[in-house]
């Protein structure tokens, strides 16, 4: 099966080796630490926490995915130089936020795919439920 | 071609009289009057302004696009029941925030669709930009 | 709303004098004229008749999707040069067969999103059921 | 991460033991051994080789992936009951063909997403190229 890029399979001298090409590769969950049951919320999906990933033709981020344990809640496709108009450097990390709801705890991770680098997970973020 | 439910093709008469079904099935664009040439900035296309559409496994909104004029921006794709832990109601209107950049003025609108009721599109949004 | 190309819409004089970027911009709905009610068969959508569309980083097609009255039956998505290992020329036409099963008489039809000229439409095509 | 369900990590007694609930959650590739460098070809992504997957608005095989190598070719998403006129048993095996083209040999696989099941992948397929 294709690669799957994930955050606990690197080791640390790796990170620190090739930190701007791992930081923008990885999507990264930002979402509340704590939801009242049943209430709408916000997950934001976001590439790179201190680097901005590319969005030109030849290389883009494809897809960004939202997951609740193994169930997908939402999908995003973009076209390249979509939402940036073209230029190499975006002024803004991509991301993309889906309004959700819980009924109970959850493990909340995502998968990105870029066009030349496969694809990625993100580390996963618990949601408590009050 | 399929058919595409279009605000400004619909009369007064119909929009009162068949109120709720028409707002929940329209998609509306909600972006900042005037933005920043070139930096990024969030754009919400959201079911509905008064009443919240279905989240059930026979009738759901399956995706949501965003457009600037003819230029697909991204797009967003669900499965029944991913986003409202399959409540009849859901507790939130649903929606997704796509984050983009424009360098000159531009005309945002989106098109969404419900696996019953088919595609619809919303009423044009202009951004401008200093 | 976004513009939706559609070939009923073009003149015979247009289709003379932009014949390749018309062809090679509209989706074909391929399919038998008439089915086995309830039997699975193959439905082709196919981009253009006589040309071939461009699978380059900054033009390519991005979507095709069937449609079977206002009910969308499969959505296929693809990246640049995904298909045609990035020559400027593809080999052959850029297209994607759904297997579906109809109960009734029903009319297809496919819209194809190109990142260069937007949305388009197929003609409809009828398939009898017996 | 989510579980993604990979037939080589199952073992032989489980997949005798749990046949037919395997068999429906797994994509397959079906491809020629050997094609021309550079011409177009078609490949099929399908689910299940014995046991048909039910198509129901519960429970639906919601996209299917083709991979070469850890490159996305093609990405095709489904809303339920739409290829099936909503029977609980579908009338064929759900199945997508994508055309595609290789200047090298390459290693095709697919991945794809029941609703109720999560993440599945093929076992990996070799074409050649002559």
């Amino acid at each position: 099966m294709p690669t799957i890029h994930e955050p606990a399979a690197i080791t640390a001298e790796m990170k620190e080796a090739k930190k701007d090409y791992l930081d923008r590769h990885t999507p990264h969950v930002v979402a509340p630490a704590k939801v009242k049951k049943g209430e709408a919320f916000g997950v934001t999906v976001r590439m790179g926490q201190d680097y901005v990933h590319p969005d030109l033709p030849e290389h883009f981020i494809q897809s960004l995915q939202l997951f609740r344990g193994d169930k997908l809640l939402g999908s995003t496709t973009y076209a390249p130089g979509a939402a940036t108009v073209g230029r190499e450097t975006p002024s803004g990390f991509q991301q993309v936020t889906f309004t959700i709801a819980l009924d109970a705890p959850a493990t909340l991770s995502a998968i990105s795919y870029c066009t030349m680098h496969g694809l990625w997970t993100s580390d996963p973020v618990k949601v408590e439920v009050e």
